[in-house]
């Protein structure tokens, strides 16, 4: 007898793993709702050509690329921001901005199996088409922590801009292809081989130095770390302005009332090509990998075909905030069985009658388990108990004779007989009492 | 400039379409729980092995299958039971029965994309382990009826049983694998091929004239089609116990209140191997596809390597009920911007402080969008009634210099200067003078 298992790096959801993941999608889609992002859905499987465009080479790497059965190069998708900026680039190409969309997705890599990684993984999203201000920047940064405040966690927010690093090499002639390779590495944190290929590109020695020391130029008193970073690169137009942006997005966010560290990192960079400014990742002690993250890309709509339209996002990832939650200890355990009633016919002759008996309840939004196992009454009431229903309802040869039902209280352990009529309110009567 | 599109036969869901998507979800979810199934997540991709195991032909040739980079033979799912059964064959393995289970998941095929038929589609699914009992294949039939009945739809069930066909077969020693081969020419209407394959297997011909009749014997007129039907199989028990099985189930779900037509069909069968008892689809005059469709399947969790389990389930189809649904106009338009607030800095220099005011609207459940275009109070104003926003909150330098806010009610077109601390019961004021 063969036995299936998931495939390697995928995973079940039993129930109880699901509700988890069930509670942070509720709360990340409330807050759609409260942002006013309109939720979309795009087609797990996308052209290898769209996905890989501006991936990156760490994510371009671990996709899931095949062929379909018409010969077509497609891939399951690794993120949803190209997706999202092919809808805004064809379909949604003359709505009125700001266009702010959402999503709740699942995405694919190929990666190592650990801890907060897995292949197939959930991200929500956020994506703001339309605004270059700092402010949209901020509401990016805003809709994550109240995400994640809500849901209890405790965090900081790592934030930089890929416009400062990118502005020294670009003075020094690294094309942008080149570029991306190395912000690459750095991500990777393959600082060596990064500064390696800088010598080899004629990066000159002051260049590099100051990379080095902007890569130093962290943490939480963003002021000066402002000032330092200023002071080091005041010659470059576009890492000058790079840092400015920052400075505002931070002041904005502050003054708006966000209650984690801020953790500005001049050195940050991240494993996707499409960045064009501000970028972020979302951390906890908890756990080593990122809860999420995000940033600007102002040139990926046009990439794609579409007006310039500026852009900024992010994509929390679910599976990570449940982990740091689980961690923390935040889910409550309750069982959805306590309002739940059984319906048991006592004999087969009331089978039909205990289905419409077990409709009528539903019909007025009473959860109702049928008894399908033919067990006698004490099985069933046994089984309930253990299950923690609130009652039975006990349907025999009496009771279809006389339009009755019994309805048990299993809490109580207290039974009377009702009118056929007053079951539901009955019921209603047995949940009150509980409650 | 390239532009992207959707790969073919694949969907994007623009807001307007994700809105239907998502009521029928909902509506689905709340059978799970009235039902007491409870839901659960399998990954998207299993091994083929398992997909194709039992699927069928029909199924097995349109999979979309590829190699991951492993080398492992992977599939993406063509449809939920097999993921089940095996979550039930292995995890689940020692729960007390019954079990219920339910989800919502995107299914794929390699199919001709046409009208209800999308390569990458949605289905509910509700299954029932454990009872063998017709009051389980009642149950499943029940809560079909019930989802399509909240959501509006005029439905009917076709309604067979593959013992009808396969103790004809069985007798005339045909093999499963060539039982399999007929039922599926059958289900794909390939009726003459299905007769000269039987007449090379030496079915007897009166075997065949049986079947030929059979599959003339349906209505929803269920007693003259059993009491046929009976008369017709009456020498073969196989083929009799599955017409009193048959009868038993219509029996309870029509003395159980059931308010849609029953169409039994005694020549019906289904294009997947691992039915080996009740099946049945649900159909509407709207569209031509069947919106759904379950059956018994008592073998497939030992196949899966789990314990002989009988089992019964069924899976609506998410697209084709939207789809219905449009053609009987059930949609309700409605915006959801009725009851969201614009935030509007009058200058840039009151960007942090709307950021703010917008939080703490959100903080009490009220939905905000902040103006990140940088436009006039005018230009801002316009874009909100436009789009049938309830109310703006203006913030300028006055307003910042007296901890004031001026909300202005765009039904109204009213608008009032109010202490910063009552913004958010202001803003309550004009959401219900306008409900």
């Amino acid at each position: 007898m063969k036995t299936y298992e998931p495939v390697r790096g995928m995973r079940d959801f039993l129930p109880e793993d699901l509700i988890k993941r069930r509670k942070v999608e509720e709360e990340a889609r409330r807050l759609f709702r409260l942002y006013g992002y309109e939720e979309i859905e795009t087609p797990l499987v996308e052209s290898s050509a769209l996905l890989s465009a501006k991936a990156g080479d760490e994510i371009r790497h671990r996709m899931y690329e095949f062929k379909d059965l018409g010969g077509r190069k497609i891939a399951l998708r690794p993120e949803m921001t190209a997706s999202v900026a092919r809808i805004v680039a064809n379909r949604l190409r003359s709505e009125p901005k700001p266009i702010r969309l959402g999503y709740i997705a699942n995405c694919f890599r190929y990666d190592n199996p650990q801890m907060g990684r897995y292949r197939e993984f959930w991200q929500a999203g956020y994506e703001l088409f339309g605004s270059s201000k700092p402010e949209a920047d901020a509401e990016i940064l805003t809709v994550c922590h109240d995400l994640l405040q809500r849901l209890g966690l405790n965090f900081s927010i790592k934030l930089g801009h890929v416009g400062i690093l990118r502005g020294i090499l670009a003075i020094q002639k690294i094309d942008e292809s080149n570029q991306n390779t190395l912000l690459g590495l750095l991500d990777r944190g393959q600082t060596r081989t990064a500064l390696k290929i800088m010598r080899e590109l004629k990066v000159e020695k002051d260049c590099i130095d100051t990379i080095k020391r902007l890569q130093a130029l962290k943490g939480t008193d963003t002021e000066t770390v402002f000032a330092k970073g200023e002071e080091e690169v005041r010659l470059n137009n576009v890492a000058t302005s790079a840092l400015e942006n920052l400075r505002k997005i931070v002041a904005l966010v502050s003054e708006a009332g966000a209650k984690c560290p801020i953790n500005v990192d001049l050195g940050f960079t991240r494993g996707l090509d499409y960045y064009t400014g501000m970028i972020f990742e979302l951390n906890v002690p908890q756990i080593k990998v990122a809860l999420g993250g995000g940033g600007r890309y102002d040139r990926l709509v046009s990439i794609f075909g579409g007006e310039p339209t500026p852009a900024v996002g992010c994509s929390p990832g679910i599976d990570r905030i449940v982990l740091a939650m689980e961690k923390m200890e935040l889910f409550k355990t309750s069982t959805d069985t306590k309002d739940m009633f059984l319906v048991v016919p006592v004999t087969e002759a009331q089978s039909a009658l205990s289905m419409e008996v077990a409709s009528r309840l539903r019909q007025d939004n009473l959860p109702v388990r049928l008894e399908v196992l033919g067990r006698n009454v004490r099985e069933a009431l046994s089984y309930a108990s253990q299950l923690g229903f609130a009652g039975a309802i006990l349907l025999g040869p009496r009771e279809a004779a006389n339009c009755t039902a019994t309805l048990r209280d299993l809490k109580s352990k207290t039974q009377i007989e009702v009118p056929s009529h007053e079951i539901v309110k009955e019921a209603r009567n047995i949940l009150a009492s509980n409650s």
